[in-house]
């Protein structure tokens, strides 16, 4: 592949059907979460032309794809990702954000890292592989949503849901979010955290500050509920993958200062390591908060469970194929994290199926000048290549 | 005295010059803080009629009032009051807030119990001791303000300090608000604990929860804050005077689940027992927060000092006349509280001036229906007649 890039802010399309014009043809539908605007549509298309055959459904403004070719017996793999992309309010950027304008070697545009630049390098390995690899085994799948940013109800789990339904059982998912960190495959994800939210309510007694013995203070009671709150130890994290629990808001609407205040309403989210599940970070907080529960009603809200992925003992280690394919094109193993926000990779991950994040840098994403340098596509497309070959290649060992 | 009383629904003058007629008439002046709303003119008028030379001042919409008539050498003793009263919204009265309707024996407005009912009754007392009392010593003052139930920056306050800027020293002072609990003279105020407010601001570093280690959570410190706050131990207390420290509300202003928040507002307001000036507890705060500090500011807002008046050891001892006045009207001693909320009592409180609260009951003040039967009004009216007979009688002794 050969590229005559210009140095200074042109959206010409330079050379057609590489990654870059894939990257600047993805960034230029303004699908902003949950519209595909386009960008499944035309995805479908490219896919369609590459030998898969393409599902595509739309449930409450989502719009889902999955593609699929087969190569026979073997096991099966998928490509997961999004299309959607954060709004991109705020800010001067250098070039229109849904330009994909090239300037001094990067490609702008909001979702150029997250994740349009992953969808565009591995719809070129795709296109790669299937040109490319003689000998193939095993079935490949493509799973793409427009609800990745949003609340992810109607994504990627309706996708794992329908997945589920028909039997199907994926040995492996990639996902191509952007995960590294100084340089492309510094860092790949072999698990995430878990998240929760919850939106606690105390409710204590009012009545005059200068008769407190009438009262129970809500805001004293919140000083208690915050300190149980953060001093749970939890027993089962790992250096790599630890719990912390954030009060993110609290609010006691009492404008006077005469009053002892009767209802505080509390925020707060918890990201969990791999060894909890949502269910035991209730449990502990249940128990912690104890005899307070009397004064507290707590609704729990966006569950994200955790996943993890770990080196398995038979030579189809999604793991060890991404490193291996990570070492082959940069020269060094990536470090593994289970670091930062929640993906989708949480609905694919299950007891047989082995997930593993890995893409471009992470370091501009829902930021004003969200880029990515055009030598890091080629890079991720090169790694993406790599893996798609190890997996699918009849004659490859891990 | 003789009173027909009328048993329901009436807002005839039944006899004229009597407490209940001024009280009537007090309540009839619309007269919410600041406004005096002609209460305080009519009021200047009567003590004028009585022999009295009125001094009136209106600043910043605030009206206060001071009336003196001497009787020759002898200590000065002042009744201090209000005529504000605060809005009558809020729930359907049985009668007209503004029309002193008698209803089953009592007189219905607001202001009737805090503290016209004090202030007619104090009219009817000083006419009696004009009137009576042959051989008088002394010098007799009456101070009242339109804004008791605000701010107070503009009521007594400027009284105390235009007393104080030309040279009188007052020997006591009686105030007229409603201070008893079951029965007329049950309880007397001889203090009142300080009050002070304040606006604290917590000032972290937000960020994204994933990531706790770069945030500093302002949530989490609030937490510290008020168990700091409500951990003080308060050596200065006695049983009969604690200090009490309530935070009044909380606010962080973040909407997301996934930011740890910057800042945090809190309120707080401190009742302290009169073993404490304001300065001390500000102190106490101060040492409690420690090293804390570094991340908050704190605006301190509505300073009232605390008073205290101790029997006194000579003939002269304002608590003593009081209690002996009480107890000859009803044949009971009042209980001794420095309990509820601030008065203006504060501004006149010093080293050389003892100050009382006496009054008719307050179970309904600042309520819908507030009102004081009349046979509460005819025994503080009683009392204050008594204790005006003591006070300046020649030939009284304590």
């Amino acid at each position: 592949m050969t590229l005559a890039i210009q140095s200074h802010t042109t959206n010409e399309v330079i050379h057609t059907d590489t990654v870059v014009s894939y990257l600047q043809k993805l960034i230029q539908f303004k699908s902003v979460t949950p519209q595909q605007a386009g960008a499944i549509d035309w995805l479908a298309k490219q896919l369609t032309d590459l030998g898969f055959n393409c599902e595509q459904f739309t449930f409450n403004n989502v719009t889902n794809l999955i593609a699929k070719v087969s190569f026979g017996d073997g096991p099966l793999y998928a490509f997961s990702g999004h299309i959607d992309v954060v709004p991109a309010s705020g800010g001067a950027w250098r070039a229109e954000p849904f330009s994909g304008d090239i300037i001094d070697g990067a490609i702008y545009g909001r979702g150029a890292a997250d994740m349009k630049g992953g969808v565009a390098a591995m719809l070129c390995a795709s296109r790669t592989l299937l040109a490319n690899v003689a000998a193939k085994k095993g079935t490949f799948y493509w799973l793409i949503t427009s609800d990745e940013e949003g609340e992810a109800e109607y994504g990627s789990l309706l996708i794992a849901e329908r997945l589920a339904q028909q039997g199907i059982q994926l040995y492996g998912c990639i996902v191509g979010e952007p995960t590294s960190h100084l340089h492309v495959g510094d860092t790949i994800k072999n698990g995430r955290r878990g998240a929760l939210s919850a939106r606690l309510v105390i409710n204590g007694k009012a009545g005059h500050v200068a008769y407190p013995e009438n009262t129970i203070n809500a805001a004293h009671l919140s000083a208690e509920v915050i300190k149980r709150l953060t001093g749970i130890t939890w027993q089962r994290d790992e250096p790599s993958s630890y719990t912390s629990l954030q009060v993110t808001g609290i609010n006691i609407a009492n404008v006077v200062d005469n009053m002892v205040p009767a209802r505080c309403e509390m925020t707060f989210n918890i990201r969990y390591s791999h060894g909890y599940k949502s269910s035991d970070i209730k449990n502990e907080i249940q128990f912690a908060l104890g005899d307070l529960a009397q004064y507290l009603n707590i609704e729990w809200e966006r569950p994200c469970e955790s996943f993890y992925t770990s080196h398995q003992c038979d030579d189809n280690c999604l793991l060890t194929h991404v490193e291996q394919a990570v070492f082959k094109v940069t020269g060094s193993y990536p470090l593994l994290s289970t670091s930062g926000g929640t993906s989708d990779g949480r609905f694919f991950a299950n007891s047989h199926t082995q997930v593993i994040e890995c893409g471009v840098r992470n370091n501009t994403i829902h930021q004003v000048n969200e880029h990515v340098p055009i030598a890091d596509l080629l890079i991720i497309e090169q790694i993406y290549t790599q893996l798609l070959s190890n997996l699918f290649n009849k004659n490859a060992r891990c």
